[in-house]
C-alpha cells in the first residue's frame, strides 16, 4: 500500500485539472550540474553502474528534489535501456556518449531482433519500487523510455551521429527492415513501460529525442506510427489511478497536430515552440509540457525570471473562462546542462511556483 | 557586358514567374562527393587556399555543371568568410570544421568589431566576376553569405558547437553585446553581397544555418531582425535586372510566416517542412526552395525518383488555375553529403526535370 500522494499538482496538469500553480520538474534533473550526483556516480564508477544498481539509482533520483522544489520525480535510467536488453551491448565511454558494441545493420541483424526478456530489465523495475517507496507520497515518479525510432537511431548508427546517415539509408533504401526493427521496438517499448507501471511509475515519457531529424512524412510512417503503437498498448491506469502519458519530440514542432491526435495526456515541446500557438493548435485535446530553453538557466537571477515569466504568460496569454493557466507542465525544452549553476535551478522553480500562483490570482 | 542567360528557369522560378519546369540546384554542390573536387583541393592545399584562389574558386564551381543539367551555380566560398575579414583568423583543420582564432567573448572583443575593408574580401569578388565570365550565360550565379546571427554564432563559439552555449549565454546575459555583434555582422553581410552583386552575383542568399537553434521570440528578435536589416540595404537590382533574395534558416519551419513578411524573394526551407502547407502559410507572398532529405540520395535511383516526385506534388498539389507548380527552386533542405554517390546526384536532377515537365503538361 502506497503512501498518498502530497502534492498531486503534476498529475492533475497533466489531466488539465485545475491547480493552484504550475507544476515544474527538468529534464535531467538528476545529473551532472549536481555534485552530489558526481560524487555517487563516482562511487558506483560508470554510468550503468550507476543506473543499474537500485540504492544508486534510488539515491539519484532524490537528490535534485532535496535542493528544489520540484512537483515530480523521474526515474533515474537512460533511454536505451531496452535495446541493452535485446543485446546489442550499450557502454557509456567517459566523456562520450552512448555505444553499442552490436549495431543493427543489415538483414541478418534486424531477423535476430526481438521483445527482451522483461527480466533483463529487472533492475529498472526494482528501482521503480525503491523510488517510491523513498519518495513516500511527496511527488510522483515518472517512469520513461526511448521512442521506437529514436532507440533505432542508436541502434542503426551504434551510437549518437551528426547527420543519421545510416538509419536514414536503411529508412529509405529498405523500409522493409526499418518497419522490422520499428514494430519490435514499439512492442518492447509497450511491455517495458507497463512493467514501469506495474512496479510503480505514475506517469510514463516517450522521449523522441530524434523524430525531429526525420522529414515531414517520413516522421509520420516510422516515428509517430510506432510511438501511436506503444501508446495503444499502454495501461491506462493502475491501482484505480489514470497513467498520463507523455509524448516529447525534440524538433516536433511542425507536427503537433498530428501528435496531439495520437492522444497521449501531455506532448513535450522544446523551445523553438511558442506556447500560446500551440496550446491554439492542439486545443484541448492534450496538455502541453516544456519549454525553457536550458541555456537561459546560464544567465543571472534577474534574466531567468524574465524568460520563465514570459514562458508563463505565453502559455496563458489566451482568453479563457479559467484564466486560462491549467494544462501546462513547466519543464526545460531540453535537457538541463550539466554547465547549469546549480542555484540558479532553484530560481526557476520558485519563480514557477510564484508567477503562476500570481496568474491564477490575477 | 555579360552573355545573355541561356538558363533563366531558377531566376524566374524565384520571381514566382511561370517556367517549363522547376529549376533545380543543390546546396554545396560544388563539394566533397565529387572526385574531381577532391582533385582541385588536393592541388589548393586547404579550404582555404582553394577558396582565396580566383582559378581553383572557378573551376570547383563550375565542375558540378559539367556532371549534371544544373540551372544555377553558386559561388565557391564559405559562409565565414566575413569574420575572417574582421581579423578573427579563420582555419580548417582536417577533418574538423571551422576554427576562428580569435573568438569575440567580452566586452572588449565586442568593442573592436567593426565592419571590415572590403578590399580583404576582393578575392570572393574576383572570384565571382571570372565565374561570370566561365559561365558564359550558361545558367545564374548566386552569391551568398552567412546570417548575422550564424556569423555570430561562430564568433563566439569560436567554431561549430552542440549547444551553444557560449553564444546563448551572451544572448540571455548580456543582450546589449549580443545586439552590437549583430548590428555589425548585418552591415558587413549587406555590404559584402552589395560587391558581390557589383561582381555579377545574379541573386543571392543568407545562409541562418543556426537560426533554429534560438527560442521563439529570441529567434525574432536576434536572427530574423538582422537578416531584415540585411535585407533592407540589399541592391534589388543590378544593370536593370532584378536580384533576387533567398533567405534560408535550418529548422525554421515553425517562422515561416514571420520569415516571409520580411519579404525575401525566396523561402529555402528543409524537410521537416511540408512544402503545400509551406506555400499554404506564406501564400503569394515569397517563392520556395527546397527540400529534399540530403538522405534520400543514398537510396537507390527508384527510391530517388519516388521521393522526387512526392516533393514536387507536395509543392504543386493544392488546386491553382496555373496548375499551382510555379514559384518553386527544387533543392535539398540542406547541404550534401560527402558520401553521396555522383550517379545518384543525376538521378535526382533529371527526375526534377521530367516529373516537373509532366505536372506541367498534365
Amino acid at each position: 500500500m502506497s503512501a498518498p500522494l502530497a502534492n498531486d499538482a503534476f498529475l492533475r496538469a497533466c489531466r488539465r485539472q485545475p491547480t493552484d500553480f504550475t507544476p515544474v520538474w527538468l529534464m535531467r534533473q538528476a545529473g551532472r550540474y549536481l555534485p552530489e550526483y558526481c560524487a555517487t556516480r563516482a562511487k558506483a564508477g560508470s554510468f550503468m553502474g550507476l543506473a543499474t544498481n537500485v540504492d544508486f539509482a534510488t539515491e539519484v533520483t532524490l537528490q535534485p528534489l532535496e535542493r528544489y522544489a520540484l512537483d515530480a520525480a523521474i526515474l533515474f535510467s537512460d533511454i536505451l535501456t531496452v535495446p541493452d536488453a535485446m543485446g546489442l551491448g550499450l557502454s557509456f565511454a567517459q566523456g562520450e556518449g552512448p555505444r553499442f558494441a552490436h549495431p543493427v545493420r543489415d538483414e541478418a541483424d534486424v531477423a535476430r531482433l526481438a521483445v527482451p526478456d522483461l527480466d533483463r530489465l529487472r533492475y529498472v523495475f526494482d528501482a521503480v519500487t525503491s523510488i517510491r517507496q523513498a519518495l513516500n507520497g511527496r511527488v510522483p515518479l515518472i517512469g520513461f523510455s526511448g521512442s521506437p525510432w529514436t532507440l533505432a537511431c542508436y541502434m542503426v548508427e551504434g551510437g549518437g551521429s551528426d547527420d543519421y546517415r545510416l538509419v536514414k539509408t536503411m529508412l529509405y533504401a529498405r523500409p522493409d527492415l526499418m518497419h522490422r526493427i520499428l514494430e519490435v521496438n514499439a512492442d518492447a517499448v509497450a511491455a517495458y513501460l507497463n512493467a514501469q507501471i506495474d512496479a510503480g511509475a505514475q506517469a510514463v515519457m516517450i522521449f523522441d529525442s530524434w523524430g525531429g531529424v526525420l522529414a515531414d512524412g517520413a516522421f509520420q510512417r516510422f516515428s509517430l506510427a510506432y510511438t501511436k503503437r506503444v501508446l495503444a498498448q499502454l495501461k491506462r491506469e493502475h491501482d484505480g489511478e489514470p497513467v498520463p502519458q507523455i509524448v516529447f519530440t525534440k524538433g516536433g514542432g511542425l507536427w503537433l497536430e498530428a501528435m496531439a491526435d495520437a492522444r497521449p495526456d501531455v506532448l513535450g515541446v522544446d523551445w523553438t515552440v511558442n506556447l500560446g500557438q500551440a496550446r491554439a493548435r492542439v486545443g484541448d485535446r492534450v496538455a502541453l509540457q516544456g519549454n525553457l530553453d536550458p541555456c537561459v538557466l546560464f544567465a543571472p537571477p534577474e534574466k531567468i525570471r524574465a524568460e520563465v515569466t514570459a514562458a508563463l504568460e505565453s502559455f496563458g496569454r489566451p482568453a479563457r473562462a479559467d484564466g486560462g493557466v491549467d494544462g501546462h507542465v513547466f519543464n526545460l525544452g531540453h535537457g538541463i546542462s550539466q554547465f547549469t549553476p546549480p542555484e540558479h535551478v532553484a530560481v526557476l522553480v520558485d519563480t514557477v511556483h510564484e508567477v503562476s500562483r500570481r496568474l491564477r490570482a490575477g
